[in-house]
């Protein structure tokens, strides 16, 4: 058993946190919207009131929060994490965040005699629920050796990728892959559409093959359906991909087809769809040519 | 036993057509370089020297070849396929080729009581060897069914998709799909090694969840082992998407994917890397960032 911290109780990590209660981990929990931590408080979680106070109750603090900003203020910041750790107590972000941020708590942390991991997970809503993220890990190896239990509750596939900022790394060319794969979907619906195709049918005979993906089998039907409910927000993926352009930027590395996804998914936040699932980019993408999708 | 004609004995075709020997079916078979036909005239197809001599034998004549201007020379030049073809018999083309030619030559086919089928395949080689190919299918369903048991001693997958160009628009689906999707694969292993991952361990961590692909499962490993043979070639991928590209255009169709693509390989191509493999695309785009990919 072990006193676990858990900050920030979305979608993802309210279902993350509730496989550690039932495998008999103690909780203690703190969000910004006290309600949305209800359903785990219910089953026995414990609150707190700041972040500093989660820490100081836990051994291991894991933090899953929505932007870079949020990460470094719960963590750095002066009610945050690292204010009320114990020495020799484990931070791990979950959050999908900057790199260089992940570089600077692990620094952070360190010089109090906490380890830090970032730890960014992949499988959505979905995967949260059924504890098979990909979790993808930066930090030390010994550290994640200590929490690898933890996170096995969690998670199917538990990478560790190297040292701090790692786990970010391998996200951001997760959502890489995403990104640009997402637009060659929408596309060929699109295409399918207007040329007169059955889409469904030609779903038959592309997705099996070469041609197939994930998200061509998953989102494909969703798109044709109009079924646009998130799934992965589009705000917090534009997020990410901004992260993801940053750091190439940083490292000298020239990514065409990102930059034309970011650009399309912007063109999707300023058509309303912010808040949709990353698959309405079909939504974009169509009114590009005029074509209204949900005819 | 049917009386098979077949025209294009390339990678594709030499395999296509044995499945049709193995069956136990007759074939009369013409290709542009005699030498190529050989290991099927050694197993016991006749030789004609020419399309229309091929036609002239044949109840059901396949052809699959190289460029649309090929396949309108092969069909309706002064020594094509319908020059000799039989009333009552049947053209079935699984070239990748023009929708629009494939309309032109179901007309020319149905004035002279030959029907035909555009029927282009997925799969590549290795499919064309196991006899595992998607077949996508334009024209009458009744001559689909008339045809079907030789299509299924090729493919697994085997699928009417509408009228006349319809099979051509649906391969034009997945070479989109493809295309869109490499560029994703090649950035993501690009922004892993700029990054300093070790990009197996990433692919361990990305290619079983949401950014998984056939591509990256299985161009992946090679783009990072260096073997750019081909599978699929980037001259003929350059054409497939060139057709995707016109036909789009005359669909009054914009895809800013697909046409990055295009460019990109282009370049892959001025780099005279037009013979590789289409996994071959991070060469050109590691050049835009000065990486030496095979270093």
């Amino acid at each position: 058993m072990t006193r676990v911290g858990w900050i920030g109780t979305g979608v993802m990590g309210r279902s993350m946190c509730g496989h550690l209660l039932d495998a008999g981990h103690e909780a203690t929990v703190y969000t910004r919207t006290k309600e949305r931590a209800a359903p785990l408080l219910e089953r026995g979680a414990a609150w707190a009131s700041s972040p500093v106070e989660v820490a100081a109750a836990s051994e291991v603090v894991f933090t899953i929060v929505g932007f870079p900003t949020d990460v470094r203020e719960v963590v750095l910041g002066p009610d945050g994490v690292l204010a009320g750790a114990r020495e020799g107590s484990v931070l791990v972000d979950m959050t999908t965040s900057e790199p260089s941020l992940a570089v600077d708590i692990h620094e952070a942390a360190a010089a109090r005699g906490v380890a830090a991991l970032d730890a960014p997970v992949s499988g959505g809503d979905v995967g949260a629920r059924a504890g098979t993220l990909s979790i993808m890990i930066g930090g030390e190896a010994a550290t994640v050796e200590r929490v690898r239990p933890l996170l096995e509750a969690m998670g199917k596939t538990i990478v560790h990728q190297g040292g701090p900022g790692a786990g970010q790394h391998t996200k951001m060319v997760n959502q890489i892959l995403i990104a640009t794969g997402m637009i060659g979907v929408c596309e060929a619906l699109l295409y399918a559409h207007r040329a007169g195709l059955d889409p469904a049918t030609v779903l038959e005979s592309v997705a099996g093959g070469a041609a197939g993906s994930w998200s061509l089998t998953n989102y494909g039907p969703r798109m044709l359906s109009g079924d646009f409910a998130p799934g992965f927000m589009v705000d917090h993926f534009v997020k990410d991909m901004g992260i993801a352009l940053a750091e190439a930027r940083r490292l000298r590395l020239s990514l065409p087809g990102l930059a034309l996804a970011e650009q399309l998914y912007v063109a999707l936040q300023a058509q309303g769809g912010g808040r949709r699932g990353t698959h309405a980019l079909v939504l974009a993408l169509a009114s590009l040519s005029g074509i209204d999708w949900r005819h």
